[in-house]
């Protein structure tokens, strides 16, 4: 399963929004195509938005477009993923005649990023194992960075079952990751995301592992709203707390969580599932995409070079003591 | 906004499956109609599921049904709450004859009953509070019991601003929470259920209260799926949370959380929205209805008679640090 092929002229994008139910695919033939498709999520997951803006530019550069009118732009789309913008920064010193071959470079690395990611955390994972959001093919170049981890656990023979949370109100764990797990047959069970602390409360859950948007320079780190929910029940609860990070992630320029914009998108989003209305018209809602999980909720962070550890961080033994 | 009317032959049940969108009634001239209408959650709410059932065995007697099959059929319909139970033991000693007017006196009671607890409860809430499912008119004879609470704290004119969980997956927040709320003028923020962490965090809620369904007598409380997670988070952040209970939800014959019985609904409730499909077809799905929320968690419990303490529970001092 992918969700980005690029064929020298036009980039075709799977629409994420169609999922479940339909395997769709959209052409960004112009650059400004590719800035709504992400803004609108056709394609997400801070890996595959990185992948996608690399080819925005290279798209933009055969149509003679401005290079920092387009950087602005593609900047723009999505503030909270750090990888967007840690892409086009390694494109910005490419001249125009090979962008297209680091555009290419950079989807292709990806791929091997999630294969070292794997390799490195297939080790934490055993027993029942929770997820939330979609951190794999579908967020990545590869087969994953979370949810890679996952699929190297179970090729290595491990025992393992998935609890993927639904993930509200884009329901990227209901719609995406369940449909990665069914097609790779992947064990799973998709849950609410209200489920969580039960779940470990039964003894179910033996570890926690989830992707990444940003993480500060400290190691608070961003991801999917409701991973901040996530790490507070697994630390009541002493179960050990994996971010599955590609270095291109971490953003040593920003010091701590506080510093890092949340996005908030639409009350649409919470109050319309499809055609149906959820909620009275004139509801009010806050719908913030991301939460900041604090450093010290989180037993490890597994990058493609290994284990990083932010400064002054606990040391390491609760991933020893919980295996 | 009522959600029960008994008109001597009929019991008329607003449709809560069609909210918000629409106001239908539904009218049940036959017992069975009465059982079904618990069964697909027309109606939902301990209360009010025990005064349907009142008015269910009023209507058995109009066709000489027989009572015990009537009240085999009734208590079958939902496992979880203890209401039901209690309402059909208080009417099992009553003579035909003077049935409907118990189940009269039932409904009205339960009004007097939702006006005490808010009397007794208002004074622990102010600024930021947070609740799960719907605990107000919709789930019970009068105003509410936690969202009773609510009501009476708002008429006294303390300042207070109430977050309402969407609650997935049948979404009480959304659908029904969010409409009294509306007609009734309460300041409110609807969120979902992964968000609540998040917004301990930041500062902004200074209290939790939730309902119940069955509180067992050493005070391990069944609620809502979602309000074990509630709670760890509360305690997490020291947040009190408190539980609006009617005396009728005590069920002293069990004695722990283990012992009650939890409700699994269809795994159709998390993949499908409407008629909109929400993840693949054979995904496999836990969905159990409630959870348990061990005593040591909360604060105190609020009943018609004042704050209820179970056996062995730490001193309220909580609750009087937090205010």
């Amino acid at each position: 399963m992918d969700a980005i092929r690029w064929d020298g002229n036009t980039l075709h994008l799977l629409d994420q929004r169609a999922l479940p139910t339909q395997k769709a695919w959209i052409r960004c033939d112009d650059w400004t195509q590719v800035v709504q498709a992400i803004e609108h999520m056709v394609v997400r997951g801070a890996p595959a938005i990185a992948i996608t803006a690399a080819y925005g530019m290279a798209l933009a550069i055969q149509q003679n477009a401005d290079r920092q009118v387009v950087e602005r732009s593609l900047l723009a789309s999505r503030p909270t993923a750090v990888n967007l913008r840690w892409s086009l920064e390694r494109l910005a010193t490419i001249p125009n005649e090979q962008v297209e071959d680091e555009a290419i470079r950079i989807h292709n690395e990806d791929r091997a990023i999630c294969k070292a990611i794997g390799d490195h955390g297939a080790q934490f994972l055993d027993g029942g194992v929770i997820t939330i959001c979609n951190t794999g093919a579908l967020a990545t170049g590869g087969q994953g960075t979370a949810l890679g981890m996952v699929r190297t656990a179970i090729t290595k023979g491990q025992s393992l079952h998935l609890y993927v949370l639904e993930t509200r109100p884009y329901l990227q764990g209901a719609r995406l990751t369940a449909t990665e797990c069914i097609e790779d047959g992947i064990p799973f069970t998709l849950v609410a995301d209200s489920m969580a602390g039960t779940l470990m409360a039964k003894g179910d859950i033996n570890a926690v592992v989830v992707g990444c948007d940003r993480v500060a320079r400290n190691g608070d780190t961003a991801n999917k709203i409701g991973t901040y929910s996530l790490a507070v029940l697994a630390h009541h609860h002493a179960i050990p707390f994996y971010v599955a990070m590609p270095l291109s992630t971490l953003d040593t320029t920003t010091l701590t969580g506080r510093d890092i914009p949340i996005e908030e998108r639409s009350a649409e989003e919470l109050c319309r599932v499809g055609a149906t209305t959820i909620a009275p018209e004139t509801t009010p809602v806050w719908n913030p995409a991301f939460d900041i999980t604090p450093a010290h909720l989180i037993t490890a962070w597994v990058t493609e070079k290994g284990l990083w550890v932010p400064p002054n961080h606990a040391p390491l033994d609760v991933i020893h003591r919980n295996r």
